[in-house]
């Protein structure tokens, strides 16, 4: 094998991510019978690869870990047993080993090939947002055309998918955002209404859905911006639950459950997918893909770093962007 | 007709039941055709009474309105066109006119008999708790025997029933109350465990039910005490709102949404009711009767007043009492 060694970024205990994380130089093992090795083109950061570094998410991983759980890279080499075809090819990174790494050995028969007219970037943004985007909108209300949906952090990466797939589907979006600034990007990303989550934006938004049916709302935010969302969605309407990216607790009357009916429940896609198996998974990336290629679904990008620049990288992911940040190879 | 009188507490605005209430003379129309004069013989004072009168109900009187939605009474007469038989028959009170009242007027077709061996009192404290006990025990969760429910405020009118009928079917119950003297009553109406509402709750309750499924968490709440329930439930629980009685909002951590699958919602008796129509409700009554009348429910009764001394029955009832006050003939 030509490499022996990558690059990997490791973390030995759990913390603030800029601080626990170090780049290293981690062995390769010679490929053995059925393994392939991948060179990686893109990996995301997401909020949850931060909580799973950070210690606060729903599981964790045994530590020493390599962060990082979504990323697609290209097949440089095959062990024996392994078909020659793959070689070249452009597939996801398996998630067990951390993705935020330059190679990783994988198992031939993990491997879940992307088609590759899917750029690198779209393919590595594709399993943890847009899955999640594609599953509220499918699996909580029964939406029909003019149909509206509110959510808040309209501009976080599951936001802006929610906002292109509805819109293909002729579904309306009311988006709440926390910063003005935030406003006409949405809008050009095929926002059907954005406003400042404070505490006029309910009226506006009823306002705005007129007689139209809202029977969904997105949360994933905790704290008092739910109460936007339950004032704003119709009487037996369901607000899903699927983030908490400021870590306060909800907090809502409870007349809107016992007068309007309105049901609170939570989406987790880790569990999705444990419980829906591989093959439902894939069916599922697949969907993305099709989305993506037929143009309803592009998640913005706001910079591609190396992963040694990671200290950058999360920073600029801490920031006021709007797109995502990326590891690549730059 | 032998009366032209009767006497009700009337309220011409909203505000505290003490201080808009007034016992009025009010004048009883001729007996029409169809028509039975029926005497109030015991009449509930619930929550929802009171937030009736103080406007903050989910519907409201027009004004001026007598208060109190739930009752018995005897047909002392009946008008032309009425089978004699009807005289003397324990009736429910129909609620249109307010049954904080002497004497109601209804028409024949309004009425519902209750059976005779049903004591006046346990009749007039049917229609609103018995009957949530029991749909928040049948509807929200697959209840098994030997699965847990908990509850807050466990002392309450719907929280005793929940316990009776909960026994009766095998069903364990955990009651979060907030006083230290409400927990031996509660063990006597047959509760498995009694604790108190505060930041240790959970885990002696989880330390109770062991492996055992505790599919459901009722909350009649708002504030932190559902983060009492939400911490105590199995994965995948519900729990359902049918109460506010603090006021407070709900406050949860989002990681209960999202990472155990806990699902919120409410439950809403008067709706339950206008979506089911006459015929499930009387099904529902019937129920109650059958359970009362074998032995597996009996509300607790605090003390009866007449009508007259609503000042000291109000007093009363918000006091900390363990059992119901009623207006009655006494």
């Amino acid at each position: 094998m030509a490499e022996t060694k990558c690059v990997a970024l490791v973390h030995e205990e759990f913390g603030k991510p800029e601080e626990v994380l170090r780049l290293q130089e981690v062995d390769l093992a010679p490929l053995q019978q059925g393994e392939v090795l991948i060179r990686m083109e893109a990996a995301a950061i997401h909020p949850s690869d931060l909580g799973m570094v950070g210690g606060s998410y729903g599981h964790l991983r045994e530590l020493p870990a390599v962060g990082g759980r979504e990323g697609v890279g290209t097949v440089v080499e095959v062990g024996s047993g392994v078909p020659g075809s793959w070689e070249g090819k452009r597939v996801r990174l398996p998630e067990g080993p951390g993705v935020w790494r330059s190679m990783q050995i994988a198992r031939a028969e993990q491997l879940s090939e992307v088609p590759a007219e899917v750029p690198a970037d779209q393919a590595a943004l594709s399993a943890v947002n847009p899955t999640t985007a594609i599953r509220l909108l499918s699996d909580f209300a029964d939406l029909q055309e003019g149909d509206w949906v509110v959510q808040n952090a309209g501009n976080s990466a599951v936001g802006v998918a929610v906002i292109q797939l509805a819109k293909a589907r002729g579904i309306k979006t009311a988006s709440l955002v926390r910063r003005e600034e935030l406003m006409k990007p949405l809008q050009e990303q095929g926002a059907d209404l954005v406003v400042i989550d404070d505490r006029s934006a309910a009226e506006a938004i009823r306002e705005a859905r007129g007689d139209a049916r809202m029977p969904l709302g997105l949360n994933s935010i905790g704290g008092s911006s739910v109460l936007n969302l339950a004032q704003s969605v119709s009487d037996v309407g369901t607000i899903v639950t699927f983030g908490g990216m400021t870590g306060e607790k909800i907090r809502f009357p409870t007349r809107h459950l016992i007068f309007n009916d309105i049901r609170f429940c939570g989406f987790w896609m880790d569990k999705w997918n444990q419980k829906n198996g591989a093959r439902a998974q894939q069916d599922l990336l697949n969907e993305v893909y099709r989305e993506i290629l037929n143009g309803s679904l592009k998640t913005p990008v706001e910079k591609v770093y190396p992963l040694a620049s990671y200290k950058e990288a999360l920073e600029h992911n801490g920031s006021g962007r709007f797109g995502k940040v990326l590891f690549g190879n730059v």
